[in-house]
Order: structure tokens, then sequence, then C-alpha cells
């Protein structure tokens, strides 16, 4: 048996893309809407009795200190108490984590947990920000390129890895997010085109790094003992970790895993009382290709040193052993770091229901044992990760 | 009997100034070595499970954007996890109002809440930012100073309340304040001096105004059942609430109170069972003198309009009826913003177990019924509160 304190018993999505169109605010207000619109039994917003908001580049934009306020003042719920939270790449899965504990607390029934991000306007304002103030790494050229590359070639170096298994996990979600209608990329591509994209920084091509993305999603939380007034279906969190690591490149012990995700597994597994075998679908941070491949170990899904070849042999596909990526991930979707983590919670929400299917068919994981996982990692030297499982089981 | 699930059993505090020789590591560092050497019976760091980091301004001056592993990785706690929590002037209220959850969730038994603000340093650079990036409300000089002194002006001609009144207030906080030796400010004013201070804004004054402080302050929270680990001494928290406002000034009905924080005080004295008449000591937000009128009305330590005469009656000081701001204050102490909420939260940790005399015996209050509040406003619109009631009695 799990935690399975908390459920989540609606969500809602925006397309992801490139939303110059649309205001933070509007972002916001869609995807509430959306959620709320997409309750089962229905909800009023009256019984939101609390609210959390994940956004992370406003700050790095230094656009302006945003505050919980910007989701409540946007969405008429003023009054009720709202928390933002910034946590690098795993923004949203953390506001997510911060709601299931103001649930489990006692303190709070139904609430909301809500995630955007503008990720293009501003982008080289904020970066030429961060140079021109002087710090100490980020000046020199640390963006999350110079930190992921390294992890790759490392591990073509200790374990064969090769650039056509990391294409593979490209081609994979691109064709996942093909069949995703909120993806941001909508076109399936080759192993070749992976291969022929412009380099970027080796041995990381284009095609091997996801998109800068405008997104957000929102989920409602419930108490489990009461989600049954809300939906049949509720989704339960079996259990929900966060792990953090050294917080600079040159302290790690080592360049092939991430030591925060194997931190936050191994506690979300015990939380949840089962194991990797026990999953039936993986939402992961394949911020670039090789970073699923490093998931795959340190998730357990497979052997230290295997990732690569567990990519290329298919089973991480929609139909496979262990789907990893349905939605079509970072890679495919989009990557709006405030939303992302709780975009990954929709899908899964979606997926652990078996209602994939109202938009694409070939989408729908099977469901045998009931549970499926979500994976961050990111921050200031990869030194952060949240771990969150989720079950249809009681 | 209040809600007194989570305890205090620590606490940490730098010494408040313009602190432009410490970086926020090391103000970090000094608070949390402050905290966990003051633990009574000891503490391990590897007793603490989880942390919260409160911080605004790095948001604001686009510095980089920080999460939690700024704090772990700075202590040595790299490994657990830590949420970063950013909420305006009450983002270290709210950064504890989390750790509280946190706690009470049942996942964690002991944890660390730690605000901090560079306030000194790129200011500038992040105001030119904002009015640079054209934001509609915030390019046209909604300042802090704009947003409050319309209460001021409002207050004077609904109630009559006198410049002179105002000033009592900061005469009264820069005494608390030259009696504690963790103030920014340590020198006595005169209510002449206030009102021959440099005029900012219409009515208020310099020293009407809040300085602009660096400071990094911190606690150790534990499940209430086993806080006696720790200490024989324990606050609890009885109550612990936020709530928010519309966010533009131009929305609100009334500019002689802060609804957000009339409704995070209703829920918080709910909580705790208890009412204004209960309370020691209060920690209340006086960025401004006219704030410390308005919060006596919106806490219910007096009737609506009487704010002014009440800071007149002398009864708002140390040895008075209900003292108020006996560690000066965020107008002599200072406001570093992520700091702000913790160190008050300290303040009344000390004040309840009647240690301050080990500063100075003439900043003790009398300590009656055992209960005191800590409250923040802010944010954009001043639209988001937070209040805690702490409790010596179990």
């Amino acid at each position: 048996m799990g935690w399975n304190k908390v459920a989540i018993v609606g969500a809602g999505l925006i397309k992801f893309g490139e939303l110059f169109n649309k205001s933070a605010e509007v972002m916001i207000e869609e995807a509430y809407l959306d959620c709320i619109q997409n309750v089962d039994k229905g909800i009023s917003p009256k019984e939101i009795q609390a609210a959390w908001l994940g956004a992370c580049r406003p700050a790095l934009h230094g656009f302006h200190t945003i505050g919980g306020v910007t989701l409540t003042g946007s969405i008429g719920l003023a009054g009720i108490p709202c928390t933002h939270v910034e946590n690098g790449c795993p923004t949203g899965s953390d506001t997510f984590r911060n709601a299931c504990l103001g649930v489990a607390s006692g303190l709070y029934d139904v609430v909301l947990a809500l995630g955007y991000e503008k990720m293009r306007d501003n982008t080289t304002a904020g970066l030429l920000g961060l140079a021109a103030q002087g710090h100490p790494v980020l000046q020199r050229g640390e963006t999350a390129m110079t930190q992921f590359a390294p992890q790759a070639t490392r591990h073509m170096y200790e374990y064969g890895t090769t650039k056509e298994q990391m294409a593979m996990v490209a081609v994979k979600n691109r064709h996942n997010g093909f069949l995703d209608p909120y993806s941001h990329y909508q076109q399936e591509i080759t192993v070749q085109e992976v291969l022929d994209s412009p380099m970027v920084c080796y041995p990381l091509n284009l095609f091997d790094c996801c998109p800068q993305t405008d997104g957000a999603a929102a989920v409602i939380l419930a108490r489990s003992d009461i989600a049954h007034r809300y939906t049949d279906k509720p989704v339960y969190v079996a259990g929900v970790a966060m792990a953090t690591d050294v917080p600079y490149m040159h302290e790690k012990e080592s360049f092939t895993e991430f030591v925060a995700t194997v931190r936050a597994a191994k506690t979300a597994y015990s939380m949840a009382g089962i194991g990797p075998q026990d999953l039936d679908a993986v939402e992961c941070h394949d911020c670039f290709s090789i970073t699923e491949i490093l998931n795959y170990e340190d998730l357990g899904l497979c052997e230290k040193g295997q990732g690569g070849k567990l990519a290329e042999s298919g089973e991480t596909r929609i139909g496979g052993r262990i789907p990893v990526n349905p939605s079509g991930g970072l890679l495919t979707k989009g990557h709006p770091l405030g939303a992302t983590g709780i975009a990954q919670m929709i899908e899964l929400y979606w997926q652990l229901r078996e209602e994939v299917p109202k938009q694409n068919a070939k989408r729908q994981v099977a469901i045998k044992k009931g549970y499926a996982l979500q994976h961050n990692v990111g921050g200031r030297g990869i030194s952060n990760s949240v771990v969150t499982i989720l079950t249809r089981n009681p």
C-alpha cells in the first residue's frame, strides 16, 4: 500500500508552443478553466481552499517578483492562500509536492497546483543579465547544454553508448508527441535527421535538445477520503519525494548518474511500496536525449550502463515493456519549467484513467499494475530532483 | 487549544545591516550555524529531513533562479529536499508556513526553514529592469512608497490620524531596536526628528520608512510530540494562515485596511482558539509607520480608525497593554524580505521563552497568557498576508 493521502481529481492543460500572443495571466486562466471544467462530477471554485503556483523564469528574467497573487488574481480567487514555488527545472513537480503536503497536513481538503512558464519572451536579456552580473560559474558559460553534454561523452566513453542510441530517444519521443495534441512539436523525425541536425554542443545535435516552449498546466488535489465527491476515478499520490545533490558540476563524483534522482526515486518507491517492475508508464526529464538514457538507469528501469541499449531495444516505446514519455516528453511536448512537472502528472492521470483514446488511441499505454512514475531533474549543477509515483489503486 | 502540530525547537539569526562583505551563501551559513548551535539539547545536522528556503529579491534582480540547492549546498546538507519559496514581503513567513505544512503532513519530523535577502546589491539594476521591461503597472511608478502613502493620506482624512502619531510608531520601534543587538539601526530618535527628516512620498518622511537591509534567519521545526527531544521549552504553532486580495491598487475597495491581513488573522485566531486580547506581544509588518497603525486595526488590537490613537497612547510600547514590534520591527531592525518573517518568529520565540534578558532585559515583554502573533503583508498591490500565532502553552 502506498502513501495515498492525496488524490488528483481534475486536470487542465493548454497546448504547449510559442505563445507570444498569450500573457502569463491568460495562460494561467486557460489552464485553470480547462482544469475545473474537466472535474468529472463538477467543482465550484469556492471549494478550492489554497493554491500553489510554480514559475521559474520570471526569476531568471528579472521580470518581476511574482508572488502567489499572480495566480489567485488571474482566476478570480483573490482570498485564498497561494505560495509561489521556484526550484529550477523541477519547479512544476515541486509545486505539486508542496500542494500535496498542504492537503496531507490536514489544513486544506481541496487545493490547486498550477504551473506556467513564458520561455520565449526575454530569454536573451535574462541570460545576458546573468553574464553581466558576473556570477563566478554562470558567467563562464554554464548553460544547460554545457552541463548535460559532458554526461553524454562520459557515458559514451564508459559504456559504449552511441549517438544513434541517443537519436532513438528523440525519434521515439517525436513519435509520441505526434500523437499528442498538446505537444509543441507535431512532426515525426528519423535517426538520420537527428544525426544530420545542426551540432549544438558535442555530442548533442539540435534534435537531441528540447525546444523553448511556453505552457501552463493545472491539477486539483483533494484528500483521498473525499476524492469520490469529484470523480469516480481519482488518481492517488502513492509516493512523492525530492532530493538534492551538490550544486556545482565540479563537485560531482560521477558524470554518468544524477545522484538527486537516485535518492528521490529510492524514497518515492519506498513510500509507494513498489519497484520499477510495477510501473505501467514513466514521464521523465528528457531535456536532452542523453538525459532520458541516464534516467533509465537512475530510476531503475535497467542496469547501470545499459540505458543506451534500452533505448535501442524499443522497450520504452508505447506498447513496449515500459513506455517512457508517452506525452512526447520535454523533447517534443516542450519544457515550460513551471508547467512541465504538472503536465507530466496530467499525462499519467490520463493514462492511468485510460482516457487517452479520447485524444488518440495510439498514445494509450497498457495499464496492468496501475502505477506510473513522474520525474524531473535540474537546477544549478543538475542537483535537484523530484520523483512522484501515481496510482489508480486505492 | 490551538493547532499545535508543529513546534519551533531552535532559532538562529545574523545581525541585520548593510552586509556588502557577505555573500548570500555566507549569510545562509551563519544563520544556519547559529540556529543549530542554539538548540537547547543539541541536534545533529543529519536529523534535518527537509528544508524550505525563502528569498524574494533574486527574482526581482534577475540575479539567477536560485532553487532550494542554494540553501542545502551552502550548509553541507546536499541530499535533503529543499523548496525555494518566493512571495513578496511575506516570503519569510510563507516559507515558515510551508515548512509547517511539511511537518504536519507526517512526511518529515524535523525540518529547517531559512530565509535570506541581499537587499543592498543590485537594487537599482533590478528596479530599472522592471521599468525597462514595460510592465503596465510597475513601469508607472508603483513602488512600495506609492502604494502605502495613499493609505496614510486616506487614514488621515477619514479618521484624523496625524503625522505625529505615525512618527510615534517610528520612535517606539527605534527605541526597541536600540535594545536589540540584531537590529540594523541602533539609534533612538524623537518625533521632531521624524517630522524633520526628508520627505520621501507625502506624508511619509524618511524615518517613516524601513531601511534597505541584508539579513538571514533560520528556525528548526519539529513535530510537537517529539519537540522535547530538542528543548524543554518548545514554542508551538497555534495557528498559521495566509490570505490574498486583488493584486492591483486600483481594484481595491478600501485604502484604509488590508483585506488580506483581516482574512489571514481571522483564520489564524480561529485555529489558535484565541482572540487579540490573549496576545502578550505582536511582531507586525511596519514597513512604513502608517502600516503598523493599519495593522493595529486589521489584527483587532483596536477598533477601526483608532490605530493612530493607539500609537499615541503608548500601549504598544514594551511594558504597555500589547507590545508591538519589540524587536524594533522592519522600521529599525530592517526588512530583508526572505528573512523578515522568520526573524519575527525568532523574536517571539525568544520573548515567549523569556530569554530576551540574555541580550537586554529592557526588551523582554511580560508573558501572561503565553501567546504572540507574527504578521506580514505585501506583494503586488499589498495583496498577500501571512499571520502566525505562536504559544508556549502545550
